[in-house]
């Protein structure tokens, strides 16, 4: 996702930071040197002071952002580091002038735990094993990841290192992307989600929301599914069709489903995934560890300092691209 | 564990085997080219055919076995493969003759995926994240794999397998072991149980049960322990002081304790281990898998055709030792 043709010195001025991110982010970006001003979460970031130059934000800060560019943007912004990998939360006009960069891969880590620690307890029953008395105490026949295959949708840093982790389970491992990248040591390209859907036993998203990924993992590829898929969303609830997720758990081959994402969230109360036996619904959390922040603040301050010296930031979002 | 020197060939006779393994495993023998008499779990495996050479059983066929050699004891039988990892559980006497075989590694997959799967839960807290409706639907910090470290008591091959699935967690992995083997990669070497336990966060028993290892988890090195430590017992009951156990998780430093076996098993009805809430009970089935039958009767068969011709079959219970 590096960009090549937005990258530009940041002038003679002292670098000025607005941080959206709380005050214990703030405190990070303070010890590595850098002039931070905590800037309430609540405060339009399109509002900052005049003499702001960069501003560290999230997506909750744009929710009520104006549809049209407000006169005056972007001022004296002409740096934006993200909280978020993705861009499907910010308004369009916001990409007109700064250079932004995403926090990519800063939540791969805790993501690819969440994502195996799924695939192991549906494998191995782990939430059924517990006994409370002795006449439970029976062994039966248990599942495993060893030998099965794992589909990624999306190579990206989440998928890879889920590939990582899986591989060393002995999963065979295939994965469908929509460009080239970096190299997939072991594991074996896809032409489809359907492709992918009908001949693995566990199917992780790990893609971005866009106009073309949007219900990606359609009726045709859940009804066509290899019986008992066990399908993982980590991304955004936008990439399923949620109705023929339904019916392919109830009547269709899907096995299980460990949502940590869906369209909206929350969904309403009474809302059959809270409830449904074949579906684990958690908070959208699988990106939250006790380190995130941490690993966040160290590449928000070495983004920050490389715009600074006129190098380029890491994971710079290209003009025009939708991730 | 390979010994070398009780090979001998199995001379002119044809190789008869009894197996107490059940029919399905009889079948996957009799598959591989084998005379397979299946023989019953119940029939006492020291009164077998006379013209068998060949027994494949386990430590429940043992159960109420004499405890001096039976007059006639071995007959015929020449080699013995065991369906157990361990020889903890068969009469010193059986040694007596036949070269012994243990099932070494059969069952490493599935117990280190019971180990992860152990791990993750815990530091995940994926056992409390689901959500049942909208007012749940909140973000909070989680813990992880990455960086945590794991220490291993005993590195066999489960201590290699758990080992190598731990590394490309990110783990940091320290191990205790009675004698040389295999190079360690990537793990460091630790000197006693009692300082693994209080410089891990993770404390995984995976060695057998023999009277230098009983109660090898005592007291000290419980009330020693790092805070918040995870004890995770997939070996032998008896390698921990079971009262020890619960004073540190109820007045000590040990946070949780993943529990596949116990002492006795099952434990009686009313034990506090079945109902303790910083304690997850399973029934001594971290092994099950839907292929260790499989790769049971492949080892078998291979151990035999050896045995057959002559040769060296793999992991040889060495004369006087242990395990």
């Amino acid at each position: 996702m590096n960009g090549s043709d937005s990258s530009a010195p940041a002038g003679a001025g002292p670098i000025v930071v607005a941080s959206q991110l709380g005050s214990a982010f703030a405190h990070i970006l303070g010890a590595a040197g850098l002039d931070v001003r905590v800037h309430d979460q609540h405060t339009p970031p399109w509002m900052v002071d005049p003499d702001v130059n960069v501003v560290v934000t999230q997506p909750k800060c744009w929710v009520g952002a104006p549809a049209e560019q407000p006169a005056g943007w972007p001022g004296a912004v002409r740096f934006i580091q993200l909280g978020s990998a993705g861009i499907d939360g910010y308004p369009a006009w916001m990409f007109n002038g700064p250079v932004v960069a995403t926090s990519r891969g800063v939540a791969a880590p805790p993501i690819s735990e969440y994502v195996l620690t799924a695939m192991l307890t549906v494998a191995k029953e782990f939430d059924r094993l517990a006994v409370t008395g002795p006449e439970q105490w029976k062994a039966r026949r248990l599942g495993g990841l060893y030998g099965a295959r794992l589909g990624l949708v999306g190579y990206g840093a989440i998928g890879e290192a889920v590939a990582t982790r899986a591989r060393a389970f002995g999963m065979k491992v295939s994965a469908l992307r929509r460009r080239g990248g970096v190299a997939m040591d072991g594991v074996e390209p896809a032409g489809s989600v359907a492709e992918l859907a009908a001949t693995c036993d566990h199917l992780v998203l790990a893609l971005p929301l866009t106009p073309e990924s949007r219900r990606i993992v359609n009726r045709a590829a859940l009804m066509g599914a290899k019986p008992g898929l066990h399908l993982i969303n980590i991304s955004r609830g936008g990439l399923v069709d949620q109705e023929a997720l339904l019916e392919a758990l109830d009547h269709g081959p899907v096995g299980f489903a460990t949502l940590d994402v869906t369209e909206p969230e929350p969904l309403p109360a009474g809302h059959i995934f809270y409830s449904h036996p074949k579906i684990r619904l958690t908070p959208h959390i699988s990106w939250a560890d006790s380190d995130t922040q941490v690993r966040l603040g160290e590449k928000a301050a070495a983004n920050i300092r490389a715009f600074a010296a006129g190098r380029q930031p890491q994971d710079v979002v290209v003009a025009g691209a939708a991730y």
